[in-house]
């Protein structure tokens, strides 16, 4: 089985390219399940529910978040109407919406998990002790494991790749924009990569427009934050699973860039 | 003429192999000039007399330093006795060692400096300002500006090789250990990447042994960090550079793992 | 001279609760010369014009800031229209408005200054480095040098006062919204207290609605903050001076609050 | 019943105040039971099993901890052994300690509840929710609840009275090491201040030697702390408690200086 990841899907730009290029990729590639990280789909805050129902209208078969989950207000009360949706499980309970999802694709099912990191991150519950409590209830009930985790450091992202390693099928970062260089399936097995990088504006800092981003950051006063134009790049992974024994094959970098 | 520049140098592994490894790479690779970042090399933190030496006696032409810079506190009166050494410009005067040095080779001068970004960072000066304020007394003064901008956030990494985008021969991140995919000329021809990586442990948590970083990352407890063992890597970037007009043409990445 | 400083004014009920008290307090202390911080006077987010006006419609002399002066966007194009605002000194060059102000009053130049910190505060220049350059090209142009440092560390701001103990008359803390206790003359004679507290809604939280804030820190979700109803709360200080030497020689807690 | 308690005791010159005054300060106010914060007991870093036993040879009944309660190593396999000592109860389980403990003293039970916050601090789990799921199993086998909330931000201790009010005889903040003058009953009558201040050195900055702390501020380069001298301040208050229903009737703020 081949499972395709997306990066953080920014903006306009992001969504369109994906609507002109998602199908020929997996087409290309072969590709049997499609994941994308949604929290930048609107304008780079949160995900409405018309832009929900346009992602959805692709051959996406689940949204993962992280912590703009909720910055466009509606979705709070429309998550739950979204099988397709997963935010952070380490929200406190109760929370709108799930942690996880399993998904039935093929004969296998699929467990797609999103958790955020602590580290320079809003202070959610701790993803290690959630992870632990979480697969100690279904680790039996799934074939396939895969976990969004979205964070900022690296030192925690590569942490909890080795404490999922032999556990999970694939752990892999969102939350920094930027993909690394460092996919590889870690001793026990797990696939992992420290961030799966954005699927949006390219010449943009993170989906921003550069010009408004470098006037905040040299005067340090506060400007409306506006989407980058131009060239788009879609980011993002390709899981090979066996179908043997469900366990990750290979973890190849995705990478496009794309005139508009 | 090829630069290699190799990410933050970790401990004991780190230093080892790269007295192993690093000959045969500036021969294979044809490699004019080497740079590293030193700021991890005695233990994970900074850079004692001693490891500078041995260092200094490989095929090294400069090192670049980082938050750790001051974590082996006989560097503070030593560092101005290795005129190879550049820690951050923007540290407040007066300070021991100095943020950038022009080296003569081959008959360009090559600048080096090393800036620290501020967000999720120590407090020191803006960045953008302290290198603002250095192009404009030193901008005629060397053929190739060559920058390490030690930096946590993506966007801010991002955002200075825009600013630096035309100026500078190549924004380079250093500081998250982590290795990116997004080296690239951008438009103005500045050659940029958002983290060249690490050189040293590969089963590590950004050098620290695995089992330590979990536990204190599952207990929220301090623990004595010890680095980790076994295999290794070296991560960095190769330059190419115009000898017409001293403009970068190409940036490759460089990440090799070694058994030990 | 008697000097009134008052602690961040908090929305209307802070707006209010001046217009309807502040000239019996000035009467009843015999009040020489009015300062209010005003960052927060705009439904908690900085200052619009016609609040401005309102307030300095009072016997208010001075209006200094902090991290919220640019909350209110149109600030940016008025503030140099307003003498009598001051924002922290510490934004970057070239930045609207003015970070001190010499006023002329009963024959004494007196000087407000208003500083931003950086320990959990946005990355302005460092505040040591600024008030020396500051002090440096002004020491001898005013009688009194009287500092708001708008920060959120205590050792920040204590260390802040040492550092102008004996130079400055005054350094009183801002930002917190909660007055101290430990107001005192420093040994050098500088008066001193870590923070002054805000004028506002006694029973919110800083200003805001209690359950609103609760909601969002038990749920870890944003929501909309909305300023607190109810009892008010005047706090800050009155300094007294010494009209020989200009040396404060007392530096009492002013700490009402009122039924509305 | 008369409660005294006082605010983190700091180092060498904090113990001997302590020998020195305590006995004294009971017999003056009549105070029936004591508690300290003891997590910068030793050296400003924790509480060595040594000094845990010097305190505790005082009229001392219960010892709070905080963020440095782990920073001497000895304290995690000997905290166990002191009934008297509590750490934040919101570690992650399995951890060493306890976070509350039930005083039987007068024929009242006294439950001393330590906690942490989570804004500008460690990342332990949700105050909130911890405190919610204690006061679930054991609200009924108390009779007196006093909590020391060991937080930095004002807006989190303030909504953490608030969320106990009615439920907590007191909540009192401690860590910033500075005396709030917000003491009150809160409307359904918890006793609460923002912070207790510190009892140790007046004339450093949170306890550490003020030249150095200023050292540091200033060249943003690490130095060694060293505990300040001089005068010595004890910070705390005194809590009145009814005892026909054991709600707070009064809570006054204790703060002196002493030469020595
Ligand atoms: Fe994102
Ligand atoms: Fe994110
Ligand atoms: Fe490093
Ligand atoms: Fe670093
Ligand atoms: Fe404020
Ligand atoms: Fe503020
Ligand atoms: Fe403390
Ligand atoms: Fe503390």
């Amino acid at each position: 089985m081949k499972i395709l990841i997306l990066g953080d899907v920014f903006g306009r730009p992001g969504r369109n390219i994906l609507r002109d290029q998602l199908s020929d990729i997996i087409s290309e590639h072969d590709i049997d399940f499609t994941i994308i990280n949604g929290e930048n789909a609107s304008g780079g805050n949160g995900l409405t529910i018309k832009n929900a129902r346009e992602l959805l209208s692709l051959p996406i078969d689940a949204i993962t978040m992280g912590n703009h989950v909720w910055h466009q207000k509606e979705m709070l009360d429309a998550i739950d109407d979204f099988p397709q949706i997963i935010r952070p499980l380490n929200y406190p309970d109760p929370c709108p919406g799930k942690g996880y999802k399993i998904f039935l694709h093929q004969n296998k099912k699929i467990c797609i998990i999103n958790l955020s990191g602590q580290i320079f991150m809003p202070n959610l519950s701790c993803p290690f002790s959630s992870i632990q409590a979480l697969m100690d209830d279904i680790k039996d009930t799934a074939d396939l494991f895969i976990i969004d985790f979205h964070a900022e450091a690296t030192s925690e992202k590569i942490a909890f790749g080795y404490y999922m390693d032999g556990i999970a099928t694939a752990v892999y970062g969102t939350h920094t924009h930027v993909q690394t260089a460092d996919e590889r399936l870690l001793p026990q097995g797990t696939a992992y990569i420290t961030d799966i990088g954005m699927t949006g504006p390219l010449d943009g800092v993170i989906g921003v427009d550069k010009e408004i981003v470098l006037e905040t950051m040299i005067t340090k006063r506060p400007k409306r934050f506006v989407t980058a134009t131009g060239k788009v790049q879609i980011n993002g992974i390709i899981l090979e699973i066996s179908d043997v024994d469900g366990k990750a094959t290979a973890i190849t970098r995705f990478y496009e860039t794309y005139e508009v």
